[in-house]
């Protein structure tokens, strides 16, 4: 249940209460596609650097360790010991994203694994009984996630696709949580408006799905290859013709920047595998912009990544240090990076909440925008 | 200085007092080669899992990040954010395992880094150097160690020059110490036996380097090709001539039944890669024995590595967990079965402190050996 503490404009300070606990919102999840963040993070890890939400994969679940043996380990939660919140995306992405053949039909998609080649079918049913039985908090509803730009007739019938298929997650869904042997039988389901770039093909679905009365809704099919001012313009269009009292999402966004105009825009819930991957480069965030931890210039240099971080990372060690366990290729270097970069964005989203709670996001906004966009 | 606390036959309790603080022996050091734990283990993991001393590794870190880096940086210590006991190897064991072109002179040995070829020279006094800008607690004297088995009449010069050797380490050693600009001017010295398989040689070197007064002595040039048996007789042969009043150092070793017989026979500090290395792979030690964490029969597996661990992973993780990380190559399974099988070893070794004060070391060896030989 979604309840609204607070809003200036569009910007919305939520709180989501989930049978796994409340989420702070706007929030960002931490992203472990594999039931473990890349980077030998753990989720006790987790804890000491404020993630409130873990986000895991269904088709990559699905396929190791497989949805039943996590189901007959009792559900993620006990799987990956991490008690709080978690999302499963719903491997509709990944399906577009990962498998070159592929086949889309009504009932679903036909696809080849990206590990082993075999042929793999999902449809709305099979992704919502992987996701049944990882026993997630939050369920993704399955839709074809399409790239920017596609043609604009392709992207009406895809999208009417994607509505049908909504349909079917639903009705399997309430299935599946009213089954005996359900392990989360209040598994909750967003769902996600797609539409590409075409504003009136956005706003047509957005009224569509809302009707649905669904827990939350994602904005999907965005940081696809649009350029930023079209996905603000997008995240513009949808936002008023979606449930003002349900959690919003902009799915695999973004850059901190990214999320400050999301924020601005009314969105709740973030999730990006950017603070990661770019931990696992050397590229770590500072409350002065990117740095380059394989940089000469910091051979010798004796301070933390950043002065006034408080992450385990920079209470513990310098860049001096980091940046020689990456020239000698130790795994540490790795896990110290993703551990700051996710602390950096955990506390981002602290800030961007205490700013809302304070009056002050549009200052918070000015002074933070565009800090990070560079290469590090 | 070495206190002992307890004898009973050759086995001994001690303390060693360092200017690092106390080490309670015997003890196993956990290696560190390049400042860092292998498998994305930092210092204060190994705060966590009862690690005593930290050990790294004069030449490569001579390479990477450069001894002089470190000593800018104000020593290991500080570099690595480890207060407690460090103990760098000379970096005679690499030079001789790791470079294949190399040339033995009197003044020290000529070789080609492992890295990038290039023409390296380390002898006592640059070995000795490297060690003072490290500022570690504890440096090893410079040595040449010798394949087992080799001719007779080169164990027997070779030896005469680590004679040599040591003699000038000591010098160089006290040189740098009463330098004003040494970070650790209270920095200790180990000298180290050498002989091959040769009773006779060992014994006659030890009682040579026993008189050069040094901090701590070390049984070299074992577990490098002679069978357990040969090692077990060459170590009967030394200890007795070797400083009773001193702490004896087993390099390199070894197996839990390697350590429990050099326990038995008189020796107070161990160090392996071995613990990390079998992590790594997935080879976790239990109280039954060690066991593959590969093994199709965990995939469905809730108990932890061992029921009665009380180390990080076994308080969170399940087989079945780790099991699944292996398989999905992510690199938290290293950092998981490394912590546990480190913890595994700190344990074992306060089990052995923990039965010479309670006088049932010899129930305790008879209960364990034998019990982590043979394949995971």
């Amino acid at each position: 249940m979604y309840k609204l503490l607070k809003s200036i404009g569009k910007v919305r300070r939520g709180e989501f209460t989930t049978p796994h606990g409340v989420i702070q919102t706007p929030v960002f999840m931490n992203v472990g596609t594999l039931a473990a963040i890349k980077g030998a993070v753990s989720t006790m890890d987790l804890k000491e650097i404020k993630c409130q939400v873990e986000l895991s994969n269904t088709y990559h679940l699905s396929l190791r360790p497989g949805d039943k043996v996590i189901e007959q380990l009792g559900g993620l939660h006990k799987f990956m010991n991490w008690d709080r919140p978690i999302l499963t995306d719903s491997g509709g992405f990944q399906v577009f994203s990962l498998s070159n053949i592929r086949k889309i039909k009504e009932e679903g998609v036909y696809f080849n694994s990206h590990i082993d080649g075999r042929k793999i079918f999902m449809g709305p049913e099979e992704s919502m009984q992987i996701q049944s039985n990882l026993a997630s908090t939050i369920a993704m509803a399955f839709d074809e996630c399409i790239p920017n730009p596609s043609p604009r007739s392709y992207v009406e019938a895809s999208v009417e696709r994607t509505t049908r298929w909504l349909e079917r997650c639903k009705d399997e869904m309430n299935r599946l949580n009213s089954l005996e042997n359900t392990i989360n039988k209040k598994q909750m389901l967003f769902g996600i408006n797609q539409g590409g770039i075409y504003e009136d093909i956005r706003i047509e679905h957005a009224k569509t799905i809302s009707k649905f009365d669904l827990d939350g809704y994602a904005i999907g099919g965005l940081a696809v290859g649009e350029t930023h001012e079209e996905m603000y313009r997008i995240i513009d269009a949808v936002v008023p013709h979606l449930p003002q009292h349900k959690p919003i999402y902009l799915m695999g966004v973004g850059l901190p920047s990214n999320i400050l105009e999301a924020v601005s825009r009314g969105v709740d819930f973030f999730d990006c595998v950017l603070p990661a991957r770019n931990g696992r480069h050397g590229h770590v965030f500072t409350k002065h912009g990117k740095i380059n931890l394989f940089n000469a210039k910091y051979e010798l240099d004796e301070s933390p990544i950043d002065e006034r971080c408080q992450c385990p990372t920079c209470r513990n060690y310098s860049r001096a240090y980091i940046r020689h366990l990456f020239k000698a290729k130790e795994m540490l270097a790795l896990r110290l990076c993703v551990l700051h970069n996710l602390y950096f964005y955990n506390s981002l989203m602290e800030e961007i909440r205490d700013s809302i709670d304070g009056d002050y996001f549009e200052e918070l906004k000015k002074e933070k925008l565009g800090m990070w966009d560079g290469r590090a």
